[in-house]
């Protein structure tokens, strides 16, 4: 379950999942106001990688658990995952007008609509996640591990870092740059917390027992780190057409990235280092022949 | 129970309650950062009716559950509250600078910071909910009731009806103006959903009977047209000072409101009139006595 092929056998087909669930997940009118449900829709089905709902998938399925039982809650994953992206499009944030290849949010449907959008993609997800089948006590939980993740001790506070260092508040002041610590703890937030939030989540909904959930909990934190690594290393050497949002924009912001910190090599390296470690947390926990690794190296080789 | 300085000293007391949970509720530095810590606490601290949380613990109440046990579900749904009203004074949307009678957070820590500040209490408020103490079906159902309310079919949709009638979009279009049914419907989502799940919630969480929970439910209803309905007569009446936000904002921006469609007499009578049906409703479900009741005609009889 590592051959290059086959994990993107699998990785494909769970997107497939994915993307078809999603399309009938959010309410339409005339319960849901048309201005608002076309731009959620907008930005849900504009295509992207499903990385978080299928770790979630693949971690259900690690620990013996119903795939089918546990796709809901990988959606609403990724429609938290759309509510930051469309947030952090915003003019008062990263100012992005390019994003998946196509316009950002707030560019076809205006700012106030997007962050409308962002707010009722963000709770839509709670409303999925408290109906979900199964124990409510592995339900609740599920929901406590992504709403901290997603919330001002994960993905928010990361957001706000990454803003206090880039942006002038009112009063004229900007943070100091990170160094290496500050960035690290930034990523682990911003991009990190919800990654893992993803796997534990459904190694929670999927039955896990308390040590294979801790290990994939481990694992995915790893998974996350490389993954903003090999982020940072795609905006400096990638181009736009490919990855489908303007390239260059964090080094040019002045934004520290591993790259700038670490130099090319040594940023690979570094990706390639977190992969290894998830590999023995894993076998360790007898998750080794899972879809899992498999899916880490496909973060650290992807192209987009 | 319905002697209005009764009524009056029982909203004070809860009002003390929930303000003392609130302090204690938000994560801190260092797990939080710092500006989104200080920009989430400076919106939640300033103040307010707290109504939401209020009807929540009175409904937990008036079924004969425990107060102290339902009193972070309350201040949850005080989060949220606080985070439409930062989101829903930003310049994109009603840009306001004046709330509570503070200026608003967009004017104080940006923008940005100010986006960030709401996603981080909406998303805080499902994290205090999926930590609830009690019966887990419960809890997953009080979760399911707010994420419905505030979401995309409840209060974001509101919102977004209100911004497509008064702002462009992009393509210079404008939703045409409210009729008499698209403002009730408009209302009913904004700010009805919420203050009904507040109650409702309550109910659920005080392991009410699903007759008293029905019953709560619509006098809820019937409070939160009231409470709209008031609401527009002061932004016609009060003043600034009082109010503590900026008013005859509504007409001057076309904005229908029941005064302008009803007149103030005619406005007057329907918000009593509203008062009146949840009385019948509570009554008939042997709730007549508890506090819901008084707590209606304060809503009714408000000045700010």
């Amino acid at each position: 379950m590592t051959d290059p092929s086959a994990v993107a056998e699998y990785v494909r087909a769970r997107r497939a999942d994915v993307d078809a669930a999603l399309a009938n997940l959010l309410p339409s009118p005339p319960e849901c106001p048309a201005p608002v449900a076309d731009a959620m829709r907008y930005s849900l089905t504009a295509g992207g990688k499903r990385l978080r709902p299928v770790l979630c998938l693949a971690s259900a399925e690690a620990v013996g658990g119903d795939r089918a039982a546990v796709l809901p809650a990988a959606c609403a994953i990724e429609l938290i995952h759309t509510y930051s992206l469309i947030h952090d499009d915003l003019p008062a944030m990263d100012d992005d007008s390019l994003r998946r290849g196509l316009p950002t949010l707030h560019v076809v449907a205006g700012e106030g609509m997007a962050i409308l959008a962002g707010d009722g993609l963000l709770t839509e997800a709670f409303h999925v996640l408290s109906k979900l089948p199964g124990d409510p006590v592995r339900v609740l939980r599920a929901v406590r591990l992504i709403a901290e993740a997603a919330g001002p001790v994960g993905m928010v506070g990361g957001q706000a870092i990454d803003l206090a260092c880039v942006t002038p508040d009112p009063q004229g002041r900007t943070a100091p740059p990170l160094d290496a610590g500050g960035l690290s703890t930034m990523h682990a937030k911003k991009t990190g917390a919800l990654i893992r939030a993803a796997a534990t989540a459904g190694a929670v909904l999927g039955g896990g027992a308390e040590p294979q959930i801790a290990a994939i909990d481990r694992a995915a934190a790893e998974f996350g780190l490389a993954f903003q690594i090999v982020d940072d290393i795609l905006d400096v050497e990638g181009d736009s057409a490919q990855l489908g949002k303007t390239t260059g924009k964090d080094a040019a912001a002045g934004k520290p990235t591993y790259p700038a910190l670490y130099g090319l090599d040594q940023s690979r390296r570094m990706a390639s280092d977190c992969i290894a470690r998830a590999r023995s947390v894993l076998s360790a926990a007898n998750l080794g022949d899972s879809w899992l690794l498999g899916i880490g190296r496909w973060i650290v080789e992807r192209r987009n």
